[in-house]
Order: C-alpha cells, then sequence, then structure tokens
C-alpha cells in the first residue's frame, strides 16, 4: 500500500496567549513556517474571533496547513497535509512551536489516500505538476 | 476529559473522476454542505491543478472544511473540524458522498483540543461568540 499523502495532526498546548491571539502574529508564523519548508503558498486566510482565537488556512501546490486556536486555553490545533516527498511537514511543525512557545505538543501522523500498487511503482503526486491558478474564491 | 473541537477525515474513494476534478461543481458541493449543516461560512478558497486535481478550504465560525481530490485516482481527501455542539459535521459528510457519487468511503473521527474539566463544568466554544470578520488574506 502506498500514500497520496500524509497529514500531521498538531496539539499545541500550554501556548504564549498573546501570539496565540494575535492574527499578524500567527499569520507570519505560519508563512514562515510553510517557506522554511520549501512549499509552494498558492492562497491563505487568517481570521480574528471577537473577543478571542483566531482561524486560518494556507492552500499550498502541497495540500495545505490549518489553524485554530483557543487562547483562553492556551491552546491551537494545526493541520499539516502534504502529498509528495519533497515537503518535510515537521519542520513546520517545530517552527510553529517554537514561536508559539508551547510547552507541550502532541502531534499525530496520519497517512491519506492509501492505494495498492504493484512492486516498484509509485504513485504521482500532484506537485510534480505546476498549480495553474486558476481559482475560485 | 472534554473536547474543545472534533474533526473527521474522510477517505472518498471510488469518486466521479469528472465532478472532482471541477473546482466549480466542488465549490457548489462543499458551500451546499456547509449551509445545509447550518454552519457560518467565512472564506472559502478553491483552487484548480494542472493538469487535474482541485484544493480548497472553506473555514467556517465553527472551524474549517478542507479538501484535495486525485481525480486520475478516482479520490478525494476531506477533513471536517467542528467545534461546538451545534454543528453536524456527518451531514457535510453524507452531501459530498452522495454528489461526488463516492463507491467507497472511510471515515475516522478525532477528538481535538482535550482538556480535564471538573464534574458538571464545560468548555466555552469560540462559536457563542460572534465572528468579529477583522481578516488577513
Amino acid at each position: 500500500m502506498k500514500a497520496l499523502g500524509r497529514q500531521i495532526l498538531v496539539e499545541y498546548y500550554d501556548c504564549d496567549e498573546d501570539v496565540i491571539n494575535d492574527v499578524s502574529q500567527i499569520e507570519s508564523i505560519l508563512l514562515d513556517a510553510t517557506r522554511k519548508s520549501k512549499a509552494s503558498i498558492i492562497s491563505h486566510n487568517f481570521h480574528k474571533f471577537s473577543p478571542h482565537g483566531v482561524s486560518g488556512t494556507v492552500v499550498i501546490a502541497e495540500s495545505h496547513i490549518a489553524i485554530h486556536t483557543w487562547p483562553e486555553y492556551g491552546y491551537a490545533a494545526v493541520d499539516i497535509f502534504t502529498c509528495g516527498e519533497t515537503i518535510d511537514p515537521w519542520i513546520i511543525q517545530d517552527h510553529i512551536r517554537e514561536y508559539f512557545h508551547s510547552g507541550n505538543v502532541s502531534s499525530m501522523e496520519m497517512k491519506r489516500g492509501l492505494f495498492r500498487v504493484a512492486e516498484g511503482e509509485e504513485l504521482l503526486f500532484k506537485p510534480k505538476d505546476a498549480p495553474s491558478f486558476a481559482s475560485n474564491s
């Protein structure tokens, strides 16, 4: 069995509450983390909730990163979904941990899109094709 | 232990390849599914890749929905992340299955943001607060 993608579900506990309530800082941290991993950013959206909390997504050519924060609990949920072999999602996980000053991180890696392939055969991944950048939003 | 959110990771196999390669249809199907669940849509972005495949995210007040499709494999990966008790993510899962004509669906539900709370105490969820709609993108 081979997988088209892998996804890391990260629970960041004991974060700096000011950082994870600041939509601009979160946007910078996630975009920097994404660039550090060499993923190709296609679009991003971040939203601040009242009175607290931020949600955001970064669509990358290799899939996506999503975040939801609960500053009142010092907690942020982050998903890092990548396909292909060129991106190391753990670079993104580590960068976010450092800048959120998270004292307690729990991560789970999942395989997505499992297919049975013949010996020596590979699955083809979307990132081999440049995105056309046709978009609806 | 109580959870701030829950997330359904859905593997849709044996989908209609034309549907899951059509960015406009995917956008309509996901937005209709989201509205059917009564979730509040804040923003959405969908992108078509060349030569095939679509990626997209829908940020909702209650968290997010994300999709990546591989029409060449008849496969779509969908995440449905919700917080609070008002939204039933399975309504979204079922709607997408129907319109993708998926012959084989595998879903896994995860709890996100686990906290120990005293007996009778509840965690507060962001959706109780209206989103302020301040956004960076």
